[in-house]
């Protein structure tokens, strides 16, 4: 540049070099090299056939994943907060009520977020690892009339999976939108949002599905459509605006579909790919059995004594692998361990199982 | 699944086939190899030291292409859209006056969003094609008193390279702070982000950069910062709340980063790549040359006669080729060729001119 004040940096001349590592903790998870090859395939327009096609393609897979026939179902240009988003601002208009039940980090920033765009919140808590009865719901519906209800399936944060049955027949009965975050349990624990009554799910492409960060699919009922069609106001923001969106995604029957944003199309190939997995490998599946602990991500009381970001450390440090700490409420009294997708092998417990048993063995016990 | 009501889709078991095209509209652009071989690196976690070093990187490459000493300077998981939006998100408040220049599609999507978040919303409107004196801006700022006013700098629907000297100085005479969109001619025409008195600078990652769509670096001044940091309410979005990324991404001289979004690690992988690529290339270019069309994206009035649409399908189908018609207000009146980044060579103009000479000579010339 003809004046360059600022100088090309150093740190770039440096090679990009990525270690290789166990991801056990919470998520990302590993990207198996099928799901990464997918990636680098050379880039097509966003408005190219092929696109469209491979669009529709992740249109039928969320189905599946989701258990669900609703036709505007999508993958956002985002992760999991962009997907906690676009369900609020489309579902919700200023001055309505919304309800979130709040037993760890994830129903306080949909509270947040709801609260941001002028929503009158209120809010169910139970202490961190808790869940809610069918009765405290109703409850709360009844004295709140909320137009949505916010829950989350897999609380990562605490390790809980909270049961879903008897919810949407609750919501409907109040004409509520029952809306699920299930980012850190689908496709590792047993939902089937049309059976369950779920007018709003969504996940991210980088818990079980094992794809890099940065989709996140969603899915809408008729109900939630009736709702969010019939706006009076435009929800705040253009680029999550499902009626962009919709079009985009070919959802809206309409011929012809017009520029709303250049979706990520190497994200849009991966995650393609982790759908044709999950199509072949999880289509035998069998959910017959009672959880109360969210399978994908365990988490694990901090041995007493010890300092948990040493033990974190040392198995980083030994064993090129990652498990977590605590989030939100369980900061400090937890060690979270995810094995999701490719990484739920029996193999991978036993290597995380061995890692922790020497950490104990390594790590100073100073506080007792 | 044990009641599977949406069995495994068909479709997901046929391989993933993209072909190789040029592609040669107003982006994505091609992306080389090796940029996609980055992207093809093992997933990290988000909050891994390696992945704050890389981000670090990016963050010291957006301020070489930028030309700016910002340190609140980052990339923003999305589109040019997104950064749009966490523009005018951040920087207004409900209530605000916003000015917004229209002088195609970008000004008219800028002003879309600050009326959806209850700005006080005015345009000042050349004809597409056209450009704003200083005059005009001037009478403008002091008629409207804006917080903020919105200018492109490369309008992709109609080939205009905006001047931007002298309108920095013209803003903050007016208490304004200055937001311009370069996603379409950052890298491939002139801008100095601080000499030219820019407030708030974006762009994508697929234009000139080279790197596949999905993430916006952008940049903000001292001046942007400290309107930002002194607002009275929370800016709509979460995901895109400069207090919570300016955290995620070092900004904030805080000891310590807290967890707001899960990055798309594959995408910082090839957006450092792309960075790269520039420093080492772009280092020694001389700008001194006067331009007034957009040197990335060329507008060519379409031939009379001819329907543009067979053009560009006889193009696609015979060379693999993309070019593209209009948008916005150039539908139907043009056709666009980008050349950006790695595809800017006389090889690839003298392939487009090919395509379009024989293009003419097998279209029919239907309408006179």
């Amino acid at each position: 540049m003809s004046s360059t004040a600022v100088a090309p940096p150093a740190c770039l001349r440096r090679p990009l070099v990525v270690p290789r590592r166990f991801m056990f903790g919470p998520g990302p998870s590993n990207v198996p090299p099928r799901i990464l090859e997918a990636g680098a395939n050379p880039i097509l327009g966003h408005m190219h056939p092929e696109i469209f096609e491979i669009m529709s393609d992740i249109k039928s897979g969320i189905q599946y994943l989701f258990q669900t026939k609703n036709s505007m179902t999508l993958a956002l240009t985002g992760t999991g907060h962009t997907a906690m988003e676009c369900a609020i601002f489309n579902a919700v208009e200023a001055g309505e009520s919304v309800l979130t039940a709040v037993n760890g980090i994830w129903g306080e920033r949909a509270a947040d977020m709801a609260e941001r765009i002028g929503a009158r919140v209120n809010t169910i808590v139970a202490p961190p690892g808790g869940c809610f009865s069918l009765e405290e719901i109703e409850k709360a519906l009844s004295k709140h009339r909320p137009v949505l209800f916010f829950l989350t399936h897999g609380e990562s944060s605490t390790g809980v999976l909270h049961p879903l049955d008897g919810i949407g027949d609750l919501c409907h009965k109040y004409n509520c939108l029952f809306l699920v975050d299930s980012v850190a349990s689908m496709g590792g624990a047993p939902l089937c949002m049309d059976k369950q009554g779920i007018d709003i799910l969504y996940t991210g492409s980088q818990k079980v599905l094992n794809a890099p960060p940065g989709t996140a699919p969603i899915s809408f009922s008729d109900r939630a459509c009736q709702k969010i069609f019939n706006r009076k106001t435009k929800p705040v923001s253009f680029f999550l605006d499902l009626s962009w969106l919709a079009n985009y995604w070919g959802c809206d029957g309409k011929p012809s579909r017009v520029y709303h944003h250049t979706g990520p199309i190497s994200a849009f190939y991966s995650l393609r790919e982790s759908l044709c997995i999950l199509a072949e490998e999880v289509g035998d599946h069998n959910w017959s059995f009672v959880l109360a602990r969210l399978p994908t991500v365990t988490t694990i009381v901090a041995p007493p004594g010890y300092d948990w970001k040493e033990i974190t450390a040392y198995i980083m440090k030994t064993y090129n692998l990652e498990i977590s700490g605590g989030l939100g409420p369980s900061v400090g009294l937890v060690l979270r361990v995810g094995l999701m997708g490719c990484n739920s092998s029996k193999a991978n417990v036993d290597m995380v199982l061995t890692a922790l048993k020497n950490a104990l063995k390594h790590c100073h016990k100073s506080r007792v």
